[in-house]
């Protein structure tokens, strides 16, 4: 049976600066448990009911079999579902050489734990291994993120920095290149796209700020269709970082077709 | 000063059923409430603080000054933003001359209200007039719906319908196209898209229903990268929606390019 104490640990741990304290999160679900356990994540310990596969439990795990209604207790979801795992914080460090070889994506005060969460689970399907944060962003252990990652969360690194330093310190070589989403950007599908650089997407209703814009050294537009037509003023922060993931990855394609 | 019966009824609103029969709907903020002035939707009646601009105000409008406290009361949202718009529920007829000769959407039980929200203003930025929901999609007219449009409720058509039925009895041509995305369709970047159709787009959990898939004659997928690699065993619904409804569009410019 689950003590008071351990009630009132985890759902503690529904704060940001508990979270940070003891360097710990929450991982809710069936499906994102799951994923955790197969990954590289450190587990905590694991609660679950008598519906959940055993079997999917490693013999060096910290275990706890509960009932539905101790389960409720622990659980920030309406209807909980089988499984909540207590997860170690890891300890990214940004690789210098990954970041300069491979794309990543850059979020310059992003706000929304949702549009967070699905941004990593985009990046995750478009093989995106880092994400770089401004320290004003959403807190990627937040429930609701990582309920939003689907498990993503286990694969892509998420890293906290003040981006603007970060990017005046990197010594990045001259052709590295910073793109960014604009009104005033060019056409993204005229234009020829790197397969490493920083994506660097805004704040959901500032965009991105001006501290922050100097850096891109190539500005990109989603284009709308009638082009100049009266659409929308712009589109979700996390569609338009899933459409800007879509067309590097498949510009990669477009342009070794045209080489043929 | 709002009466309590206007507060209890505006309040009232948030609730389907009310909304339903009364054939009101709320609009809350100041960017949002402005773009339902500039369209064709009938507004009932406009409250807002001293801090909006008045000049935006149609002659023949039904508003009413309030204070923030008063805002607050008839207000869903944490920080009110200084106007609140009770709308009227337009009566859209389902337009077969314009669904067999533009693309449109079709929503098989999608339940997020974030998620159908950000759909509609997906749809807006590519110029898609026309949203059909199944019957037990989420209520386009709930007040997060009607956020997370940004206003592209004012310009986008959804409809609401039995999806089974609808697609039985609508002798489409032999040729008209009817797009679903699966883990196991044809590439969507390698595929020739046409730009008439319905792009159907399923549940967050269970993606497009068995009796559903049997209508699609054009199975896609959304390319991962690198290819079968281990990602994320999918998308969230409306960032696939994004980038599919993105591919269409581009796609028409590609094929144009080839001709050439």
């Amino acid at each position: 049976m689950l003590s008071k104490n351990t009630i009132k640990f985890i759902n503690s741990l529904q704060k940001k600066k508990n979270r940070n304290i003891n360097k710990l999160f929450i991982v809710e679900g069936d499906k994102i448990v799951k994923e955790i356990i197969k990954s590289e994540l450190e587990i905590d310990k694991i609660f679950f009911t008598k519906h959940w596969e055993e079997n999917i439990i490693k013999n060096n795990l910290s275990t706890e079999i509960v009932n539905e209604n101790e389960l409720k207790k622990i659980s920030s979801l309406k209807t909980p579902n089988n499984a909540l795992a207590i997860v170690k914080m890891p300890n990214y460090k940004i690789d210098k050489n990954e970041i300069e070889n491979e794309l990543s994506i850059v979020l310059d005060d992003l706000q929304d734990p949702g549009n967070l969460g699905t941004i990593i689970r985009t990046a995750d399907w478009f093989g995106i291994k880092n994400i770089i944060c401004s320290q004003n962003s959403a807190d990627v252990y937040n429930p609701k993120v990582v309920q939003a990652t689907m498990g993503a969360i286990a694969r892509v690194k998420v890293h906290y920095v003040d981006i603007e330093k970060y990017l005046s310190n990197s010594n990045f070589a001259d052709d590295f290149k910073i793109y960014g989403t604009f009104l005033n950007g060019k056409n993204m599908n005229e234009t020829k796209l790197s397969d490493k650089g920083l994506i660097i997407m805004g704040n959901e209703s500032q965009g991105i700020s001006k501290n922050i814009e100097r850096f891109v050294n190539e500005k990109l537009f989603i284009p709308n269709y009638p082009s100049n037509s009266k659409t929308s003023e712009s589109l979700n922060v996390s569609t338009a970082t899933a459409i800007v993931c879509y067309e590097f990855r498949r510009g990669k394609v477009w342009s070794l077709k045209f080489k043929v």
